[in-house]
């Protein structure tokens, strides 16, 4: 793991949770991306070399919906910037955790993540994440040779 | 805020959770550290330039014990590294958030901390740290003129 990459917060009203974190910040909101996959509505902002991201609902269907709904607003996942993603899940899941992807799926801000179960990591949504290449961003497959 | 200084993440055993730590993240932890006044015991990781810090709870009213009582473990709180907190924490009051601290006080790892209270900053605590200067970390006083 190389750093946190961005603590992941879920949000009911992403538009007054962004006035928010602009002042608990002191920075602006720097990107809105929608993840339609993920029935997510997401917006950025940096903190140094670390970023926030904050997830809103798309639909009631949406993962964000139901963790609101259980448990209220407040930090969803921990995101680990890795370098090598197939890598890192096959020795995650040799040490024992469950890793809900197989092969990492196309996230937001163009990154490859894949999560790794609260169950087996003491309550905490774990995503791991890398870099897209370039080249790779508008792929639809993902596949690694 | 400079960056995320670390993730605070409430465990019912440190020792239990350093070894399923030191296997999600790669490395071992690189310090314990008792906070009586906090009551809890912390180990600490480096993921690249931030931190994962576990919290156990050291007796039944400590707030790490109520926390996991009411939650379950996982994420407690995120803590930013500031350059001035006591400059922040006044930026903060005055955009409307509940400083739980009204100067900072000593935490683990050799900081001054605040907080600021989760249902200002959508569910979410949030601590502030300074590095302690090295010639304050054994003083019991923390005035600033």
């Amino acid at each position: 793991m190389q750093k946190i990459e961005h603590i992941g917060i879920a949000v009911k009203n992403l538009e007054v949770s962004n006035i928010l974190f602009e002042k608990l910040l002191g920075t602006p909101h720097y990107k809105i991306e929608e993840v339609l996959s993920e029935g997510v509505k997401t917006s950025f902002f940096k903190t140094g070399v670390n970023k926030i991201e904050l997830l809103e609902a798309n639909s009631e269907d949406s993962a964000i919906a139901k963790f609101i709904e259980k448990k209220g607003e407040g930090v969803h996942h921990i995101a680990f910037l890795v370098v090598d993603i197939y890598a890192e899940i096959a020795r995650l899941k040799k040490e024992g955790f469950v890793v809900l992807n197989e092969k990492p799926k196309k996230g937001a801000d163009n990154k490859l993540v894949a999560f790794v179960h609260p169950k087996t990591a003491n309550g905490v949504l774990i995503e791991l994440c890398q870099e897209l290449p370039e080249s790779q961003i508008n792929d639809d497959v993902l596949e690694k040779e």
